[in-house]
């Protein structure tokens, strides 16, 4: 048998059924570019039948000259009707695609429920729909939803129904667990009834409802299944679909399938992150293979056998996926997470061992009001800075004000700071969309007299942490803000129950933090460095 | 073999190592509570011997009487010493605790690169540390770290290591994925292969490095282990532990173990709510069986198939495990979805669909600006009330101000709103702990002279997502505000590049819900329903 698999990509049309993702036509063309980039062989686009959104995207992705083959999804024919006056087919020809998915009942059940038809019309949709998209060209793919609950219900019907789209010519038959509930000991079982019976290339497609997708598609796979559907970062209707971001380096990294290229496996991490990204979803810290915390340590023990070797708590090597190891810092670390942390840092502490104590008490007493430097590098690095280095502020904050005021006439927002710079009182207002907008503008206004590097960083995040929910709007709320300087990125953290005040103080941290980093050249002449306390960091 | 298995879980152990988890001794006390309510047999509550936090939690749990048996954790004793004079195993018998988890090595790479001692000593350290828990009258867990991973490497010693542990006396062999590496066929081979070679009761403890914990779990229990290891919502180092949520229901349900009874088993939705409430961790909205989106619908063709039958694409009915089923209104959604909502709310609309086209239209505009009715059912509710019914708000708002100043003195935040009440003006001002507090002081303040029911009402949750990071601070932010009035909860939105004015819309939308619940006797006498028009809804 075959070991090439084939990847199908339906982040662009099953994955937008997930809750809370919405992609743009711009959106899917930025992603298809991507998915493409990674080496997957089909790219499900969308629906050009069910909106116009798709049609548009099938429109300009064709001028992307994708390697992989786009794919257009639609169903088969209405019931009663003839494929030339459906014009959701007509929509799949005309959207260019030089591929089709075709999903179609294979489960008796839904024929009598859902289509409200007889199981004799249901096979004359399938093989007529199918032999449609052969006439025009198109290759074509069947994914037999329900397949697994229909094989259970009514095998021979749901064979037939397999067996009536590959007559018809279908390239592939996919069968589909459309509703998650199938376990890997019966996908195994059924796939392999089917490989048996059927005379075709074929497909797996699973949804996680059981957090079994993963699993299902490598059942399937042992059972001669070599096309896989699924989404990256596992998107989908209710609880997703397979996740390919686990999939793909599993296949080809444990169990010697040659997926992707090395290089393109390399490249999976970013891929997942700006997915992500655009589909303005975080990605949970702990996913696998690409999350943040996919190869991040904190318990103590761990900690210190990885400073040993790796591979005593990694399962593979993380650069394989584009991701790398982290240590985080926390109550339950112990010296030695603070002490890796230090050193990737350059301090020379092994020696200290007392102050690295003070270090974890401190941590662990600002963890205890709602701080977090699992997140915020940067904060800890000024924090570890203030322990071993003679680091000194370059400016300090005397006072701000903010002022909103939403009116008939609109909404106003400016902020007013008081700092001293060097020893010189600056003081200034600026206004903003929002009351943290106006506090930054404010902010650099104050600063880049003294130091125009500050022009060049802006912030690339910024989020918002309710820590106690109970207390609501009076909880307390903990500010992530993310900084980049177009070359390095950091992230600050603030906690307050006050947002504005949380925000001002990672803010701090983040210029704070940039003027570590900058060099000589980046500072007004009449600011030397060494006025500024800058020396020795 | 015997059907029954006990669910040992380690939420307040190996769960409080996953990135963002930390929890006090009260968090943990209250955990236990529902954890012991929920029918698990064994709660690993910590390990007294790392920190002061684990020692005051297995004292003040002693008090709980739970049925739960409680369960320390620690390792075997330190190598070339003995175990009267290893600390951690004396803070394990002095926990009190009925049951004690020890984790020991049977990866010989483990033995010389982590331990960095012999393989005779590591054996020697396992047997009198089981012993030594044994003499002193408790229930003896081993860990066997590594196991696969040593299985794989040196059999014959990882099996020694297994076998004198069972010689000392322990009570349950468990064995350990501990790098998340292994596959569902490797775990049922080597389970079965131990199951063969060890006479002891067999536990499992996987991790999810590859999506795959969960399918290795059920693996080795249909190879024959009958402990299974894991945690609440699969917290836990890097990828997380085994996720109970999904294992508990799958084996109850679809593979007939007896587990939990019927009606603990409806408490998993709210249990799993609860630990990530006080972990304060947001829960996936797609997590299997209890997430939000477990059952959630959002493509068209699925929902008009789920309104003519659920079964259509449910794998379970969600009520066996306490969730529920949603239909989210979105782009992607038919009429089918708005209808289904609107008659979800008692309103009258299948007969005039060019209304519903109307809010279709509403909706997406609005999605388009970055509203998400997905998570804000109040707001989707009077926006089709606006549609379908006459509904008139009882109060406007004229304007607001805020006032945000931070010195040396402190941080004093103040807000003052105008406000039009059924005709007449109601201009006040309230301090509050951050601006959104006070503004919400301020409302309250305003509108509770006139509808005194308002006081039962409070903010239960507080939510702030920044839409597009590129622009950051001065990126549009959306606020999802959850109101309680003690029996009923609901949830409202807010966009805006001001966070300030995002959660003031929200927590408008939040009283103008309220007000629609509210009975006649809410309202003080002076503000006749009639009179704040609060007719036909």
């Amino acid at each position: 048998m075959t070991q090439s698999i084939s990847i199908f990509d339906t982040t662009l049309r099953d994955g937008t059924q997930g809750e809370g993702i919405s992609l743009t036509a711009e959106d899917k063309l930025k992603i298809a570019l991507r998915l493409d980039a990674l080496g997957i062989h089909y790219i499900e686009g969308g629906n050009p039948g069910s909106n116009s959104k798709d049609i548009e995207f099938f429109k300009r992705a064709r001028e992307l000259n994708l390697n992989a083959k786009l794919t257009a999804f639609g169903s088969t024919r209405r019931k009663n009707s003839s494929c030339e006056q459906d014009g959701n087919l007509r929509n799949l020809i005309e959207s260019g695609a030089k591929a089709a998915t075709l999903v179609g009942k294979t489960w008796d059940f839904h024929v009598h429920t859902a289509l409200q038809t007889t199981l004799d019309e249901n096979l004359a949709m399938i093989g007529e729909s199918i032999a449609f998209l052969k006439r025009h060209g198109l290759e074509a793919i069947f994914d037999s939803e329900h397949f697994f609950d229909g094989y259970k219900a009514n095998p021979a019907y749901a064979l037939a129904a397999l067996t009536r789209a590959r007559e018809a010519g279908a390239d592939w038959i996919v069968l589909c667990d459309t509703n998650g509930g199938t376990l890997p000991s019966e996908i195994a079982e059924i796939v392999s009834g089917v490989t048996a019976q059927v005379n075709a290339p074929i497909g797996i497609h699973t949804h996680n409802d059981c957090e079994l997708a993963v699993a299902n598609t490598l059942a399937a796979v042992a059972a001669g299944a070599r096309q896989i559907q699924g989404t990256i970062n596992g998107y989908g209707e209710r609880c997703g679909n397979a996740n390919l971001c686990s999939i793909i380096p599993t296949l080809q990294l444990k169990l010697g399938y040659p997926v992707v290229s090395d290089e393109q496996l390399r490249s999976l991490t970013s891929v997942a992150r700006y997915v992500g990204e655009i589909a303005n979803v975080m990605l949970p810290v702990n996913q696998p293979y690409v999350g943040t915390a996919a190869f991040a340590h904190k318990g103590g023990i761990h900690v210190s056998a990885i400073l040993k070797d790796s591979k005593t708590y990694e399962h593979i090597s993380p650069d394989l996926v584009g991701n790398k190891q982290r240590v985080l810092v926390s109550e339950l670390a112990g010296q030695s997470n603070i002490l890796s942390k230090a050193q990737e840092m350059g301090l020379d502490v092994t020696t200290d061992s007392a102050k690295a104590k003070g270090v974890i008490e401190r941590i662990k007493q600002l963890e205890h009001e709602g701080y977090q430097f699992e997140g915020a590098d940067a904060s800890l690095e000024l924090l570890l800075r203030e322990a071993y280095t003679d680091l000194v502020d370059v400016f300090s904050v005397e006072s701000f004000k903010i002022l909103v005021e939403k009116s008939k006439a609109g909404t106003q927002t400016e902020a007013i700071v008081k700092l001293n710079v060097g020893g010189q009182q600056v003081y200034t207002a600026a206004e903003g969309n929002g009351p943290v907008n106006a506090l930054d503008n404010a902010l650099r206004k104050a600063l880049s007299q003294y130091f125009p590097g500050i022009r060049e960083i802006h912030l690339s995040d910024y989020k918002v942490r309710v820590l106690d929910e109970k207390e609501t709007t009076a909880a307390k709320v903990r500010v992530l803000i993310e900084s980049t300087d177009f070359k390095d990125s950091w992230s600050t953290v603030g906690v307050s129950s006050n947002v504005i005040e949380a925000s001002w103080e990672a803010l701090i941290d983040s210029i704070r933090y940039a003027l570590l980093g900058m060099a000589q050249s980046d500072f007004a002449p009449e600011a030397p460095r060494e006025a500024l306390g800058l020396v020795n960091h």
